[in-house]
């Protein structure tokens, strides 16, 4: 089903050869200057083209976003800078459009160059494109292993909040993640824009991991065309997490070789770190992960996983509850009878792991997925 | 092949139907009290088996090991304190010595009581058995899914060091790790003995990872019983790091589902620990492990996982220096060919990875292994 652009935006997918079949490169842009914010990797090989990016953000302005598939321009050294701001000058000699008002974001293979001649080539098209792709097209063109294209749309007032994304494998964001770009005709000022930005990436995209690799690429912008004019602020607000987050359910249920979505959610905590950092290391035990793949009803595992956080020693173990859906399985253990339950719990295709820590009122939820052959096989062969 | 205990020890394997076929506990007695040191799991899930050992070797001074395999005594509540208590206690009537000169060690299955009736039963015929048990009978009796058992022995002066593991996933140790005994008649005094054997198992057992999951159940645990008289320090230091870096090597190997060792060395780090955190960062990578599976020659992942540390801002990129064995693959990329040297690499069954940060002349060793659609298999019916 199609997924139309907010008002002010519009976009072009094109063929460059870096995959086989389908596009691989795509061009969003506004009819006019956006303010827009930018969360990105924190990677020390973060790549020549988030730098670009990151670099051109500071001004709390964009127009345009270029995205190429397949080759994340990592540990490419000098040319891969060159290459970034080259790639980026094409496309606003295209749109006829300032270069520092265009961003770059790419993932795939790193340690290779683009392919500068093809890029070359497919960019010099864009003047006479008819820019008609809708989110769902521009979405398509981004994948790399993912499996479907990811989309979500909200509405904010008299506003739209229109969400794309991608990335499906190393995925463990820590501020930023993957590739997502959230889209709003609302008109809001950068300031503002950056502070819900940050918030909602904090609560979604950030809480969410696959294999616990972070990507040398992540990248997550919001842009604002103010088309349709000023929406209350609660209303972008809102409107912005719930497509963050349904993008990153999305993300969780796609994760490379994912039979199953698992959220874990965990309260009585501390503060809210506390609460993110046991959350995690239960939704990336790869024996949590495993288990919950096979609907293996080996709950222990989870006590291993919240012994794990061995820093947090005002956790005591006699206080802690731990809970698959609505069943406890600890300190009140279940019996054969039990057990055979929780493993049909465990055979859904949602499994909520929620633990209670006793110490405290912040909580966390994390999104993830489980642990399958899938996930070895696609990553085993990936380059060759 | 046979491989006998060091003078002054003897032990006994039993069935107690914990497995359906084999031995499955392990009794290992010294003919007077020994020097002991001893290193265990720091998770807040520590089982009451870890406590009950680790509170007796506050003394300094241990006599016998009972070892029960298939069960973890972890999240089991006061029973489980109860239990431990009660099988050394059996332990020590059957061999006439008293319950706090008595060690007790088990992995497994969490959250399942001890069976017991079985334990009692068996625990029972103990006065009575031959004790002629060798260091493979009883390395074999502790496995789980491990798929060979773990000894090494090693000369250390007049003195023998022979030591014995199991553990092969729910492997990522710190300060202590799985299990693992070594006996030696050489004579120490225990401040001694706890200096070197800490030293022993920092550079050996803590630089192991399979799976980044913690063990509740870890201990590492060395017994001298002085039978053989003193010998000269190093000679003994250098015997126990030989027997702990042999054994490493051997639970690498047979980490669970793994085809493959993997090593990982940083060298030209600013201290130690930032050499570790880095070498452990690649070691632990899915996507670095499943490639190493694969003998995919997608190196990019290694600059990924050193991309990781976050923390490490002193880490620059520019002055990285990845290598295959003696291939270098970054910052001098390979082309095509070099490629194709590389999966030949990378095929072979122990992959060498070297990362040089060009920061300082610290440097570390972590052991590992790949990851394959077995480790999933093993671990997604566990329990079931």
């Amino acid at each position: 089903m199609p997924l139309s652009l907010p008002d002010g935006f519009s976009a072009q997918t094109l063929h460059a050869g870096l995959r086989d079949d389908g596009d691989d490169v795509a061009v969003i842009v506004s009819a006019r200057p956006c303010s827009a914010a930018g969360v990105f990797t924190q990677s020390l090989f973060a790549g020549p083209s988030v730098a670009l990016s990151r670099k051109r953000l500071d001004s709390g302005y964009a127009r345009a976003i270029v995205v190429v598939a397949k080759n994340a321009n990592v540990a490419t050294g000098p040319q891969g800078a060159r290459d970034a701001e080259e790639i980026t000058a094409l496309v606003a000699s295209g749109l006829d459009i300032p270069p520092d008002d265009v961003l770059v974001a790419s993932t795939g293979v790193i340690g290779r160059p683009y392919p500068m001649e093809l890029l070359r080539a497919t960019l010099s098209a864009l003047p006479d494109a008819p820019f008609d792709a809708d989110a769902v097209a521009v979405a398509t063109s981004m994948m790399t292993t993912d499996t479907v294209p990811k989309t979500a749309v909200q509405a904010a007032g008299a506003a739209r909040v229109v969400g794309m994304a991608k990335g499906v494998g190393m995925i463990e964001p820590d501020m930023a993640t993957l590739l997502a770009f959230v889209l709003t005709d609302a008109a809001v000022e950068p300031a503002t824009l950056d502070r819900l930005w940050r918030r909602a990436v904090d609560d979604t995209f950030n809480c969410l991991s696959v294999d616990t690799d972070t990507s040398t690429s992540d990248t997550a912008v919001v842009l604002a065309s103010g088309a349709a004019g000023p929406v209350p602020e609660p209303a972008l607000s809102v409107a912005l997490r719930e497509v963050c987050l349904d993008l990153t359910l999305q993300l969780a249920r796609d994760g490379e070789g994912a039979t199953k979505l698992l959220t874990v959610t965990v309260r009585g905590a501390r503060d809210r770190p506390q609460a993110k950092r046991v959350a995690k290391a239960i939704v990336n035990s790869p024996l949590v992960k495993a288990a919950v793949h096979g609907a293996d009803p080996n709950w222990g595992r989870v006590a291993m996983a919240v012994g794990k956080c061995r820093d947090d020693r005002d956790i005591d173990p006699d206080a802690v509850v731990i809970r698959f859906g609505d069943m406890e399985a600890y300190p009140n253990r279940p019996d054969d009878k039990g057990l055979a339950r929780l493993a049909q719990i465990m055979s859904e295709s949602h499994v909520d792991i929620e633990v209670d820590l006793g110490a405290g009122a912040a909580e966390s939820t994390v999104y993830g997925c489980d642990l399958s052959a899938g996930y070895v096989r696609i990553n085993a062969e990936y380059t060759t």
